[in-house]
């Protein structure tokens, strides 16, 4: 059988909370336990150190989150579970994949952008506080996703672009070393359950309104307590829509369950009593995971030895792969004998044509981008405010060629050299 | 006595010429027998991989550059003569520099600003062309000298740079995380000897006017023959002023032998006769080395092995080192006792030592194993036919560290990855 492999990173970074846990933790626990997958899941440290200078933080927080995973019933004999940096094949193919990667890709990078604009709207330098880190991640993550050769990567929508990175970063290698990667696909999982917080708007810790999932039962029953409502008396029928508690009812509870609760608001339960019964359904399901937890945080040696089993499984397939990787690039013990045409002939073989690629991005403008028959990313457009003006670019450029449309270079950007961008929009109208 | 680590990387391309013997090769090699000098050489193969994607070529040149200094006097024994791609902890390190390298540091290196000018005037996107790989040069070159604690880094002119950003790195880091890098220094040697070419320019691949180091005898002949000179006849005195022939023969000759030619040239010898001496007193120099070029060619596996004992010697300090700085940005082992204060401090916590166990197993065979202090078992040995051949390699361990034992390694299975046994043996010695 066939498997899907899938892989999901995790930045170890904060106390995860039930909107943590609605939104992500369960539903990829739930996900890597069905038949045909193949699931990779690893905490980001690398990623960590990007963000964070403090590194009883970064290693507390290590901790918690791969227990945190293991106590929401995360298999790890069955998904592959591992922590980044004890893969020292990851910076390794991080330096290969910057070496096929134009620096205008990173440049166009959405995170990268966004820290510039914030930057330049408060009268700094563009640069200022960024890091090469900051910079270079999507590098890190196309190692992360291309080592294992991820055929689904599941993202929140502002990853997507990423994944794109990582595609493209795959494809160039390819074109240049043979066929090596696959190509990944993001999975965006259109209705992601937000679970609303404390206060009403969505739980998230830059609005302090979070409930943490492995809060002690006391304390638990006590943030619940405090979930704001409306005012009315007991007595008086509740309005479903709209009510946090609610809400939060119904991400823990059966159909039958909500259902209930839905009559009672209408015979106008008590918030006070709404609210425990609320803490009683949480806790139900929450309180076997909390005492793994607890008894895991008191045994990090336990979680130790569980991300060591998973380095090692996720090694026994990096490894060799990475050898091959070596190899393809000219990284070779000096009495091998170099391949009789080697991976470049692949490319050699028979330029197919290339083709034009238009579609939208998340921030809603129109985007094209020219790829050689191997997926190799060989021009790439801005935004276009709309895609009448996206396509005539790409019409003057079939039909015109590139050195004839000087006026478009503001808002397209070679990733290859020009004669290489003629050759391709030659075999173009040539087809 | 405390020795000054020097380190010189050489990036493999091309074949190496007379210049870059006078230039280079011949003084860094005597420089490396130095009384109180530890040098440090690497093939800096993973730079090679920014400026060409031709896999055999890579490979090709590694072999030929590792062959030449080999030959030119380079003593495995005594330098650390090694593969950047041998040593993982690099682009490791590099990538724990890029967390604390800002991009603007980046954006002002001439390098990368020569070539987005150089892109600017021809009407080009200003990074078009340009991969991460050379963005990111400096901090993979600020890792290659910061993984050994180089004090010195003998650069040319146009290198000062990047030294000045391995030490800004290294502030940086050292800043953040407590003293763990030397601040290297760049030397420049203000005399560098360079040799005129066959067209009496500066001898360089890019004005085609080289000779060949290892040329073959006869073809040294013809092309020393082929030096420009001007057209006094024999018997007509001759300028040694600007006579390429002269300033070469002094390059090679001792001060006598060229006070000598320097006479037969007011005494009118004929350019051939001149030229003659030249090929004779050169080929006396190169020819020796030509026999065990030619040889290592002959047998790449030589190289090989030359080049895999200097990695090993190179990560018996890389591993431990990069070991401890895991550490101080966080990546420790779970069951790791945070340090009680920061992690500048924390190298100095140490944990309790790891011990080595021998025993005999029912098999009659003698075994040990390396734990740690929690009862890890961080390496575990196969049967020996008798103890005192178990005792040899635990002592050797302790002594020499993993790395440098390369040949137990089919004898001893690393459980854990490499710097944890490394730094295992590092806390054994210390105790």
């Amino acid at each position: 059988m066939t498997c899907v492999r899938v892989l999901t990173g995790i930045k170890p970074s904060g106390t995860p909370h039930l909107g943590n846990y609605v939104g992500a933790i369960r539903p990829t626990v739930r996900a890597s336990r069905q038949a045909g997958v193949d699931s990779y899941l690893f905490l980001a440290d690398y990623h960590a150190l990007i963000s964070t200078h403090d590194p009883a933080r970064v290693q507390r927080s290590t901790l918690e989150i791969a227990a945190t995973w293991i106590a929401c019933g995360l298999d790890p004999q069955r998904v592959t579970f591992y922590r980044q940096s004890d893969i020292p094949e990851i910076p390794e193919l991080t330096w290969l994949l910057a070496c096929v990667c134009g620096k205008g890709l990173l440049n166009r990078a959405h995170a990268y952008k966004a820290a510039v604009d914030k930057n330049l709207a408060d009268g700094r330098d563009a640069d200022d506080g960024i890091t090469m880190g900051l910079f270079m991640y999507p590098v890190l993550m196309a190692a992360d996703i291309l080592m294992f050769n991820a055929h689904r990567v599941p993202v929140g929508r502002d990853q997507i672009q990423h994944i794109e990175m990582a595609r493209d970063l795959a494809a160039s290698f390819n074109h240049l070393y043979g066929e090596h990667f696959t190509l990944p696909e993001a999975v965006i999982d259109e209705q992601v359950a937000t679970l609303p917080g404390l206060d009403g708007r969505k739980m998230s810790k830059s609005y302090d309104n979070v409930i943490p999932l492995f809060a002690p039962r006391e304390q638990l029953r006590r943030l619940i307590m405090g979930i704001v409502t409306d005012s009315r008396a007991p007595g008086e029928p509740k309005e479903t829509e709209g009510s946090a508690l609610f809400q939060i009812y119904q991400a823990f509870a059966t159909a039958d369950e909500t259902a209930a609760l839905a009559r009672d608001f209408a015979a106008g339960i008590a918030w006070a009593e709404a609210k425990e019964r609320l803490f009683e359904r949480i806790d139900r399901e929450i309180a076997p995971m909390r005492a793994t937890y607890d008894e895991l945080m008191a045994h990090p040696e336990r979680v130790e030895a569980y991300l060591r089993a998973g380095a090692a499984k996720a090694r026994a397939q990096a490894s060799p792969f990475m050898a091959r990787l070596r190899h393809a690039v000219g990284l070779r013990p000096l009495d091998t004998q170099p391949a009789p045409t080697s991976a470049g002939a692949a490319s050699a073989a028979k330029p197919a044509a290339p083709v034009f690629k238009q579609y939208r991005e998340a921030d809603g403008r129109f985007y094209f981008k020219l790829t050689d028959a191997k997926g190799h990313v060989l021009l790439q457009s801005q935004g276009f405010a709309n895609g009448r003006e996206a396509g005539q670019a790409v019409a003057r450029l079939k039909a015109q060629g590139w050195a004839a449309c000087l006026d478009l270079h503001a808002l397209v950007h070679a990733l290859v050299p020009n004669h290489e961008i003629e050759a391709a929009l030659q075999r173009l109208r040539e087809t």
